[in-house]
């Protein structure tokens, strides 16, 4: 099966992460570490299932700025992100690239912009001979959209388009790539493709989805921690977090709108696993010095037999970008795959992956893993 | 069904704090948080199953220290790992409780210490008219007993312990309860049954048993991170920890002997669950001063995409006897609920309990849960 | 000498606390631990300068809630601020400072508001036949106050004091104190008495006065952990920190104009040891749950020899309460003998003890140290 | 002033970071971060007494293994100890330098090999036409060496010498510089020049020497924190820690004896700073793949007012070689520039840099830096 990956914000850090490691992967240099679709018990299901190889991936991609992949790379590289080395190894092949990416188009209307974006997809898959496509946000976090009588159903988003501007950018990615006949991820806590006119229009074209916002850091944690204490039948009366970091993805988040969004989609596990919400928050503080090496602490308090009280605090001190990057790989692969097998609209089975998923009900780590294998076996029969 | 826990140790910090815990439900003064048997998803079945009310459970024990009970249970109570206010407000039934409670015999030879110890299990559960009686090791950690062809099979065993002390104080007491046709549940890294002339009597009278080492701080952390980083295909490179701890248990952990039992069955959790060793090891300190309120701490280095490096670390601040005490119940029930539903040898399904489990093959916490809900689902049938 | 302690908030957690611990002091019941003014270094120089001992220090003060002391400070035993048997041995004594406590008197215009304090204060000191009285500000923090012209100078300040509110209350009370012919002291961040009128006022009466904001957590580690970079030319790149506490300063912290008090406080530390501000900010969470014992955590990173990116962290798990408590009879004690020792105006030799120091200008824990032994002699000589 | 440093242990971890840095300070690539001696406060002093620039200043060595020293730096680039691309810039210089460095010499005794080590120095001293050479161990942690009679006096040593091995290298390294009329710097916890007969010969020789332990991590953290708990009066009831640390030092350290030397220097501080001994213990584990980033974590359990409990912890993320050269720079600088200004025998002055310092009475990091101060104004007058 050949597979091609869209990236919304092809030149950010995480997208410019995942194609150095694509790259890299197709040339043998790494090992897949922390791509879960090489996870032995998943890998020979899937091998089954026909996923894409490494040879038979392709990312293309559109973004709002110019700067070169191969310089991106090169940054990231001296940050320490991805090797130095691999970017070197590499720099042709980075500089390749380019052929595939495309300024973010702007129409007239927002009709006109899906029709352009729709167009550029569609380009890239015939240019590639690819059986499927997916389309992956990984561009700056958006605030939350007022809400609009346009996001209902599906003829009224279609004849708002025309007129006025009634998407986000992720939401409108989203409805190019069902146009297109492509599936849509999103990886960021944006709108994406949650309006029930986007639903509609992926079961029409017979198009998956999934999302949102990649679990890597705290809140993947949190997802294998909370469950620990509801399984031992300890009471957690606060959690409390924060989390420091610099880059691109800081910056913006240190914009109050996309900072509660982002900050929304962290609370969720807490209540989902426990079944109330403790008290505490969790925070996100730009540091710009912190750079792609973000450091979260947590302090958990919680009450065991007959009330004493405890305490657990952990500190996090990883590379968002790195931590990023396998899951997108894994999200194309899978959603390509699972277009190929049929399925359209939400795919709840892809919890694992976010922090926020669509339409899933556990938010233990482990419960999602469970049924993340089960996907995978059903993909292969 | 009414049911007995005979705890060997009954006046050290583990046995009485589950002493004042089981007095103070039975008294409707505090909820069971903590009480795994309690949850709400376990909780149904097993009262299908007829597992004991907290009226229905009676505890008794042996042990060589004098102290009594409620001057024990105070000084928990100053020491904040009960609260004073149930001391004082159970004062009459720990008083009452010291007849129920017995000064570890000793025979002429081992044989007759045995005996000793099985008949006042038995009038034990006589004297309370108890349908189930499971014996519970909450003594001081032993160390390993050097190897003797006596633990081979029951026939030998039994000869030697006319002529000769071949067990050491766990063992001798499993091989007591099986005698008295008990279960038996080891909390420690102690021995126990864990010995195949052991298993052969379990086997031949009908009686279950369990262990070893209760899950109750750095390895309860260990079996739900570990499983994060191998659902993830992250690499981890090392995982290395210390605990600081006082109190009776710390004390005898100060022991090099017993600390190597501790330590190794601390070990096993990241091999089962990483399929490898990362370096590193797990200390244990004992710091007189820090007293029943241990801290732990565990720093965890791994590998993400392309190599790249990160971090962990955690810090338990837990209170080792509240922690503790609320399984040693869940295990008695339980155990005295397996044997009259006839299971006989080893309760794999208690892996969830333990931090060196008997017979299991998965070391994540969430499995185990998954097993132990199968257990308490089939007990009811 | 005979020395009183005129709290206003003499209800609070701090001040309560500090009652206790001055009765249990003069009962002999305790060590001196945590009181600055009994060090081996300053304790003889003090002697020598005539300093109140515990017998012969008074506390009084006003509140504007009614909750008895007694009752507050068995709530403070039960939380674990203080021990509970103290509060049990000393019930009697509590019970008996209510006579020394009052409403805090209101006035037509803060003028008569002001004579109403002053007199309270009066009486409390011949009641006592005190020799000296400092009072103290332990009350809740208070948003910053509007510029008014009336701050300038005295003159001013006293004919609109008979026309209209100009001054929010920490700063009524020190107006009030210096009236009085007593010292004041600031432990909050409130506005006290920086204020060029109060200056003014402070040295005709020729009374001393000092703050701002005890320095009790994070910021104390800060005071020694800045100048620890400074002192070996290693560059603070960012430095931030969250304290997550709850109690009755907590909640009000929740306020976030009172929070902004307090952080701006926080603040100056870093910058003056260190010559720059790093990145990055300090943030103050109010979490009900957490109570009296704060945890706070602070994130530095750093660069060494040739650039290499470093980290240190650290997490305090504090009791504002007690560790404020011994401070706030420090400072009395002190004040009291620098004004008997012909002392006015501000006290920057007290830096030691606060966060935002009248008048100081080093800002390292040891040299602050250095400068207070100085003070100490001066006293005595 | 011309200055030359000769390291005993030249192509170790702390010696090549200290050596491209040297060089890079040289040709003007980076800033002096990490170097005591160009603090504002300092290097003004330092320069009036002449101190050597960066100019002036030359590395020579020995050492016993013939890794090329480009080899090492490269090494250390790609562990990000130093910058990749400092270590291409100045390849050439590294290449250079191996013309000063000099295998470790053996003779038939050790009176012989002595005469080759001051040979090498002194060939070294005159092919740069150097004012003044301080030689600075930097090799290998020794365990303790046996007490040996010759140890009390020179005569007793020389004789000695001639017949039987009775020094640890690094004291024939301190009698070596002695006997070329060089100061001497012990910056590892080895016996170096404290030995009764070693401060004879360095008197007798009007050289000075100063040492034990490089001062760089969890120790240096120790030397602020703790004055803090002191001057607040608080009690510190214990002080634990653990390193974890990998590297060369580190393989090395996992020799129990090596260990014991290490683990000792790192005691004294507390006992010094606070008067008394608080339990806890502070380990060294050698942990391969934590590599040069050293990761170290401490618990702190002190009582504040009252009694009442509290805890800090902190983990300090420390690369050990990055912090360790510039003070090896510093104490090579101010030693020449000690034996120039006529100082012969201990410098009690540099204890600011050591663990263990040799004939200091104060522990507090602060007042070891009034110190030096003093003692830099000292030379230049
Ligand atoms: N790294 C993680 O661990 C992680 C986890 C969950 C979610 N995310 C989300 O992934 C996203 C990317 O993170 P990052 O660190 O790569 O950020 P980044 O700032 O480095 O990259 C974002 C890229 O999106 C581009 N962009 C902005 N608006 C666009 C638009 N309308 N159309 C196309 N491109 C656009 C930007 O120019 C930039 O190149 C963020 O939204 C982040 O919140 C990241
Ligand atoms: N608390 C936890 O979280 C935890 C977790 C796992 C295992 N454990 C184990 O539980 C055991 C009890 O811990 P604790 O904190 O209560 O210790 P403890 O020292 O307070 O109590 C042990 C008791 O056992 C008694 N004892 C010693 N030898 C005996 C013997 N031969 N027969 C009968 N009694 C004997 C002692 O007198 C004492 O009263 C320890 O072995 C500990 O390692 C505890
Ligand atoms: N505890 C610490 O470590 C610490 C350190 C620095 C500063 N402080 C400051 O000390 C103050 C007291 O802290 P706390 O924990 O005791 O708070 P608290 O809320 O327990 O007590 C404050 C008391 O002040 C009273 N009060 C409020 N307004 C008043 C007024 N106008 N006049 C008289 N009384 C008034 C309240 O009724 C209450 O009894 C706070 O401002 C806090 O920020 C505390
Ligand atoms: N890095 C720090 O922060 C720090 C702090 C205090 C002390 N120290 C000490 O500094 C020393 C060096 O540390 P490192 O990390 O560079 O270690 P390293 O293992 O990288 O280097 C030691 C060097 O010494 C050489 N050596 C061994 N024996 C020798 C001998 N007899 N004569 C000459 N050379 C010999 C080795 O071959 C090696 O090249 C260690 O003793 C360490 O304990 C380091
Ligand atoms: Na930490
Ligand atoms: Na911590």
């Amino acid at each position: 099966m050949r597979t091609g990956i869209w990236l919304i914000g092809a030149r950010g850090s995480v997208a410019v992460t995942a194609t150095v490691g694509a790259l890299a992967l197709r040339a043998r240099l790494v090992e897949p570490t922390g791509c879960v679709t090489e996870s032995p018990a998943l890998a020979p299901l899937l091998a089954a299932a026909g996923l894409a190889g490494w040879s038979d991936l392709v990312i293309g991609g559109h973004d709002v700025v110019p700067t070169p992949v191969l310089k991106k790379a090169e940054a990231l590289g001296a940050a320490g992100v991805v090797p130095a080395r691999l970017v070197a190894a590499l720099a042709a092949e980075l500089t390749a690239h380019e052929d595939d990416l495309r300024a973010l188009p702007a129409g007239a209307a927002q009709a006109d912009t899906a029709g352009l974006i729709a167009a550029d997809v569609t380009a890239f898959r015939e240019r590639h001979a690819l059986d499927s496509v997916a389309v992956i946000n990984v561009s700056t976090t958006e605030p939350a959209p007022p809400p609009h009588p346009a996001h209902a159903d599906l003829a009224s988003l279609r004849s708002a388009l025309i007129r006025e501007p009634v998407l986000p950018p992720s939401a409108l990615a989203a409805y190019a790539a069902f146009s297109a006949g492509c599936g849509y991820v999103d990886f960021t806590p944006s709108t994406g493709a949650r309006l029930p006119a986007l639903h509609e229009l992926a079961l029409a074209n017979g198009v998956p989805y999934a999302g949102n916002d990649g679990k890597t850091g705290e809140t993947l944690v949190k997802s294998v921690l909370a469950p620990m204490f509801a399984l031992r039948n300890l009471r957690v009366n606060t959690w409390s977090g924060i989390n420091l970091l610099g880059g691109g993805d800081g910056a913006n988040l240190a914009d109050p709108a996309a900072n509660a969004a982002k900050v929304a989609s962290k609370q969720r596990v807490l209540s989902d696993v426990l079944g109330y919400q403790p008290q505490g928050t969790s925070r996100i503080d730009y540091v710009e010095d912190i750079g792609d090496f973000k450091t979260a602490w947590d302090l958990i308090t919680f009450s065991g037999f007959l009330g004493t009280g405890m305490r657990v605090e952990f500190t996090w001190h990883g590379c968002d970008s790195a931590l990023a990057a396998p899951l997108v790989l894994d999200l194309g692969r899978l959603t390509a795959a699972a277009q190929l097998a049929g399925r359209a609209g939400p795919l709840p089975e892809l919890a694992f992956f976010f922090k926020d998923p669509l339409g899933s009900s556990s938010a233990g780590l482990t419960e999602q893993w469970t049924t993340l294998v089960d996907f995978a076996r059903g993909l292969s029969t």
